[in-house]
């Protein structure tokens, strides 16, 4: 009798492992797409630069995303974000191999909530700019840009999405680690 | 030898219970002083109104939250966070009585990742446009406006700080339910 249960025992144990692994494995592939996406976004924002067609010779009329403060910072934060998805892949093929590794992935949640916060201030604080570059605000005289720069408000507001996009895969990331670890 | 192991082990698990229900302690103590952070921002905000004293009887110059939608995406942002906190207080308080639960945590540890991002998001638009307010951007014409309206802009800068005090109490919140579930 005790023999089956321990022998019960360690196949869930088993099984628990298996489930972790696929978890792990999970998180690898997220870990990868939001690579991509922050890498998509910096590289998006950073080559925006648009020079209109009536540009004289003495007075440029030209729009690069370093004109704007909070188009730097998103550039910044998702090149640092990329950075960190990257040194982050080894941790998480370890555990791919170690299913318990319980401090490594409370380490992990606590460097991903860090980098969400980065990610979502960078995208937030663009995002502020696009809209007001779009729809411009009347009670503090901020005209729309959008009508001269179209190509730039473009390629600005749809660098936004592969950071959004990272935004969702990293907080799957830290659900998926705390449900590996309360299965541990 | 193996009734002194067991009871070793009785002890160690005691022990284990009671860490984790000074973690669940803290937990309930860092949620409240979330929850009147993002009141405080939520308020401050949506107090802030300065009419101009040169209004004429015709044209009123006022600046209120209101008129710019990052600042209403902040207070509502920061309503629904305070909302959540307070009704997560009692999720909080059943985790010191019951120090297991490991399925109510993930759940706590979604959800703070989720107002995270909410509050992060609203935040940093809110900080872009404070930025702008203060400092203008002259390769858009968008000029500040902290010259005139000096009340409005420092009542909505300072109405930041509860904020991003709020996410760091968040982050904090997000890796002790992490490590009460690693202990668990």
């Amino acid at each position: 009798m005790k023999a089956a249960s321990i022998e019960a025992g360690e196949g869930s144990k088993a099984k628990v492992r298996g489930v972790n692994r696929g978890i792990s494995v999970f998180d690898l592939v997220l870990r990868i797409a939001a690579l991509v996406g922050t890498l998509a976004s910096a590289v998006a924002m950073g080559t925006a630069d648009q020079a209109l067609s009536f540009s004289t010779q003495i007075v440029n009329f030209e729009a690069q995303y370093d004109d704007i403060d909070a188009f730097k910072f998103f550039v910044i934060v998702n090149a640092i974000a990329c950075g960190y998805l990257a040194l982050s892949i080894p941790i998480s093929i370890f555990h791919i191999i170690r299913k318990r590794a319980g401090k490594s992935r409370v380490l992990l949640i606590f460097l991903d909530a860090i980098m969400l916060v980065f990610i979502t201030s960078g995208a937030s604080a663009a995002a502020a700019i696009v809209y007001l570059a779009h729809n411009g605000n009347t009670s503090t005289n901020w005209f729309s840009i959008c009508q001269q720069y179209t190509d730039f408000c473009q390629r600005s507001a749809g660098s936004l999405i592969g950071s959004f996009g990272a935004m969702a895969l990293l907080v799957l990331l830290i659900i998926l680690s705390a449900i590996a670890l309360s299965r541990g």
